[in-house]
């Protein structure tokens, strides 16, 4: 893994969570995102080499609606940043890691990605992204 | 804030958890630490410019077998360095995110750390924490 991408939170209201963000972190939101695929709106803000990315479903259906539910606000993934994502999906598979997508799919911020189940990876839903290039 | 120092992981076992680890990062575990004030076994991976720090607890009074006994094994606080952690406590006390901490105390990895309660900070544990140096 190059390094942590960024970690996504799982927020009730994205308004709201931006102003709070904006505080607690002490810089602005520098984009926000719908990312329809997943049924989220999206906010990002830098912090060093990483991102924050809050997630707010946009509808009952999101995980995100699903997830909060279940376990109130709060960490909801983590995102490394891979070279080469369909290597690492075929090294982690072999390892005995389950993926959640059979190939890598569009995600927000002009990645491609691919989760793992948190049954096999110690509770923790991971994600790996490789930013899209022409080439990629 | 610097940069996301590290990820707090909560595990039931630390040596299953290095060695789940070592595979998912691929990259070695390169330090343990018992930290008793917080009654705690640490073990600790680089990723980028951050580092994931995966929390056993060291007895059924941690904080962390509290965690895990309530939501399972999974991600535990986000730790933020900061240049002046007294400086960044009075700004977001001022704000009204409530400290854990009334004062700096010593953590894990040779740092002075204060927590943020999740209740003020959208459900995410914050740390605040400051490498300790001869001046600090």
């Amino acid at each position: 893994m190059i390094r942590i991408e960024h970690i996504g939170i799982a927020v009730a209201n994205l308004k709201d969570s931006i102003e709070l963000y904006e505080q607690l972190l002490n810089t602005p939101c520098y984009k926000t995102e719908v990312v329809e695929s997943e049924h989220v709106s999206t906010a990002f803000f830098r912090v060093g080499d990483s991102k924050i990315e809050l997630l707010e479903a946009s509808d009952p259906e999101s995980p995100i609606a699903k997830f909060i539910a279940k376990k109130g606000q709060g960490i909801h993934h983590i995102a490394y940043e891979v070279e080469n994502i369909q290597a690492e999906m075929k090294r982690l598979e072999a390892l005995g890691f389950e993926l959640l997508n059979v190939s890598p799919k569009k995600g927000a911020d002009n990645k491609l990605v691919c989760f793992l189940h948190p049954k096999t990876s110690g509770g923790v839903l991971v994600e790996l992204c490789q930013e899209i290039t022409d080439e990629a």
